[in-house]
């Protein structure tokens, strides 16, 4: 199933294309920009959210549903906002079909126009602070700690399969507090929160950051995020936190009174990850056979897939299959065994190298007669044969997994670091963006129109001023002028 | 706080109404039609998501995930499917947004007209089957069974928080089968998932019945449905499951090569139940002093309110409260603590009696010296003092939880058996549906147009063929006819 699959290092963006949609993840709908999530797909896809819906309630959110269309009046309360998003918005005008006049078809009846139209969310701010200012009386209704869940579109021209779609799904949280200090605190509570996720479950290691303003959400204040690095040395931005400050509220005349006898204007927050995150999975760590994916996102963690040439030889690995699916479910680990007569095993084995699946047990006649499996990794592609006199098999498979998790992230963490490069000139930043690729950290001089002219000489952008970031005087890559620390830039998804 | 909610027999649509925002289940947008489904109410679906879901996936489903928007021209491809939906869609024309040349307002961009334009899902259908045409070549990719967790959109006049919203949240289960007689037994089996969620989740008694030609699926050869009882005699409607026959795979051309080497098309069915069974939850079970919730749908099934003077007391009762708290929740029973100073004890109880908490704790400094509690039950508005040195607390709430299960369960069946009345003449019928309400079992000739005037001249419908129909031949009891068995007629929702 694996034959064909383009390598990577001959056409990255069409291996990863190929990939996502012969591994079942997703493809093209007849819609233009909008997605087929396949149930394979889905049910990683349903992992993540799992994860995160976890998170998200041990912090003290708590769900809600927003209506999926937004009046046009409210998105231009807020002028950057509206600036933002205008430009991409699905429009709604009417409400109903007929017959065209000649009975062959069927056209949108001019009777049925919406007085005034509505756009189908790109994102859920103004409609959930218009709702917020009801909700919103005194400081005891604060902090409201609200997450949905939800589709949004946004009508893009260039789409590709998970990273760029005219509809996708996403979590988007928005909350409201009564100090300004508050809401700051969330905002990095909830990028923590997200590169907690993409490090110990996606194996993905992040830089947490803020957004230059060329790149900030429109209404924000401030916007954090987290930055992953691909393997083709570009960059991803893997999930934002915003600091609204109470621009939000003020579009929307939120007011609470405070503990004080006062009247104050509401601060706020907004955060999402979407199905972005499938596209940066696959990116992360896939190679050249199919998807790698790390353990703790794995819809099946383990495949058994029995090799036989007869029903007894079938019968007599099935009873040992069953046993070890016994011990792996105590220890919930997921297995699915693979006893289909229609297809071989060799079949079998590419199959699930393509869909990533992180360990492969095969179990043939002359183990159950020597009490051996053979174990087969998908991260390193190697095979090894387990003793089962002296080894547990849950046992083993359990530390196999956890050294899968451990050695995805630190084979993406060394991508990393290899691929970030220190420069202090010009031609240095040029070349590295250039040939190497990776994230370049450099000195900039803090203005909007050097990050605009770097893009527009080499593509790169600034992906955030990490938090980390060491105070540093320095001159500017391409003015020259002063800068106090170094930012990180990249070509990026 | 449950002050001034309207008694259900003064009127029980405005008391329906303002249950449900007062208990924050949902309220009304800004844009008309669609609602916003609050914290408490969402906690509530999110609970029948998690039980359906996993009842779906024992069954052998997948989740997957398809577009949003469906072009105008899918939509046409089934005849009697687009006659039934096109008078209620949201249709996407545009795509863009701009500012007016005054530079005052936002406009609709003219110059963004979609070529073709787009339909927010009703129903998936017709996307659905677009995509299985790829999906599904040969006898071996059957069955195909899919689930989805979605909104959808039908663009209704008059509205009522989630019986009937423009917007709403649902699962739309899409199957294929190689053969009529496998995609008859899954319609039947999805609508035993449903009954049997209904019934042991929701406490709510259900008839199982097939429709009438008149209230059948557009698009369908059979629809199945579970039909309830509310407490004013209205009969609802709480999911259906729909035999397709080949009409979508003969809309979209979905064949497949069978064992035997002959190409046929698939067969389908189609399932699904939404956020309108939040209001037959609502409606089913609860009174006058607000929401009474089945123990396994509560998000807080016990909730334990301190009633102290002095922080020393309340030392105390912490101390017991926290010792409960562990003993509940490793019996995987949810509890709330509700040690809030700002409200007093009398103020919770009644908020918690709105919000429909099954059992309720008050805990006193006389409980903590002579080791009892005070157990408050909502559905029967019972108080009971437990002794605790001859009962364990949390033996004794597991018990209760499946006591108020088991009796809001029995008490919802007595309703629906004493409205519940076989009548054999005309005037009976009218009297019985004018005066009583419920359920009338009655002789019907079959026809869509009896259906109708019966319709016309009391508002009743065919709710049901119930699947366990006695055959017995009489009369219609309009048109005095022949029939062979009886159907449910009742006003409904």
């Amino acid at each position: 199933m694996s034959k064909g699959l383009p390598k990577r290092s001959e056409d990255y963006s069409l291996w990863y294309n190929e990939l996502v949609k012969r591994a079942d993840l997703a493809e093209n709908s007849a819609v233009r920009g909008c997605m087929v999530i396949k149930p394979y797909g889905y049910s990683i896809w349903e992992k993540m959210q799992a994860q995160l819906d976890k998170m998200f309630k041990e912090t003290g959110h708590q769900n809600a549903y927003f209506p999926l269309f937004i009046p046009k009046s409210y998105l231009s309360k807020e002028a950057s906002h509206v600036e933002g998003f205008a430009k991409e918005c699905a429009v709604v005008t009417h409400y109903r079909l007929k017959t065209s006049e000649d009975g062959k078809s069927v056209i949108v009846d001019p009777d049925a126009k919406l007085e005034e139209e509505l756009i189908v969310r790109p994102t859920s701010e103004t409609v959930i602070w218009s709702t917020y200012k009801n909700w919103i009386q005194s400081y005891r209704d604060l902090p409201l700690l609200v997450n949905q869940w939800a589709n949004v579109v946004r009508w893009e021209m260039r789409t590709r399969l998970f990273l760029r779609t005219a509809e996708f799904l996403w979590q988007e949280g928005h909350t409201a507090h009564a100090k300004r200090s508050e809401a700051i605190a969330e905002t990095e509570q909830m990028l923590d929160v997200y590169a907690t996720f993409a490090e110990e479950f996606m194996a993905m290691p992040v830089i947490k950051g803020i957004k230059s303003a060329n790149e900030r959400f429109a209404g924000a204040e401030e916007t954090y995020c987290i930055e992953a690095m691909m393997q083709d040395g570009k960059a991803l931005q893997a999930g934002t936190s915003h600091f609204l400050g109470q621009n939000f509220a003020k579009a929307f005349d939120v007011k609470f009174a405070t503990k004080e006898g006062g009247l104050e204007y509401v601060w706020g927050t907004s955060w999402g990850v979407s199905t972005r995150l499938m596209g940066a999975l696959v990116m992360a760590h896939s190679d050249d056979f199919g998807l790698v994916l790390p353990p703790r996102l794995a819809p099946i963690q383990v495949v058994i897939v029995p090799i036989f040439r007869s029903d007894e030889e079938l019968e007599a690995i099935t009873a040992k299959a069953k046993e070890f699916m016994a011990k792996f479910r105590a220890l919930d680990i997921s297995v699915k065994f693979d006893n289909r007569d229609t297809h071989k095993p060799g079949f079998k084995f590419a199959e699930y190298e393509l869909k990533g699946v992180p360990l492969r047990i095969g179990l043939g006649p002359r183990d159950i007669e020597n009490n051996t499996v053979e174990i087969a990794r998908r991260d390193t592609l190697t095979k090894e044969t387990v003793d089962l006199n002296k080894v547990d098999i849950d046992t083993k498979v359990k530390q196999l997994l956890e050294e899968i998790q451990a050695n995805i992230y630190k084979k993406a963490f060394d991508y990393r670091t290899e691929h970030t490069t220190e420069v202090s000139t010009w031609e240095e930043f040029q070349e590295v963006i250039e040939k190497k690729g990776g994230f370049v950290s450099a000195h900039w001089d803090g203005t909007s129109e050097t990050e605009d002219k770097i893009k527009e000489l080499t593509k790169a952008t600034i992906r955030c001023i990490p938090l980390d970031q060491v105070e540093e005087s320095g001159h500017c890559v391409l003015t020259g002028k002063p800068s106090s620390g170094r930012v990180l830039f990249a070509k990026s998804y």
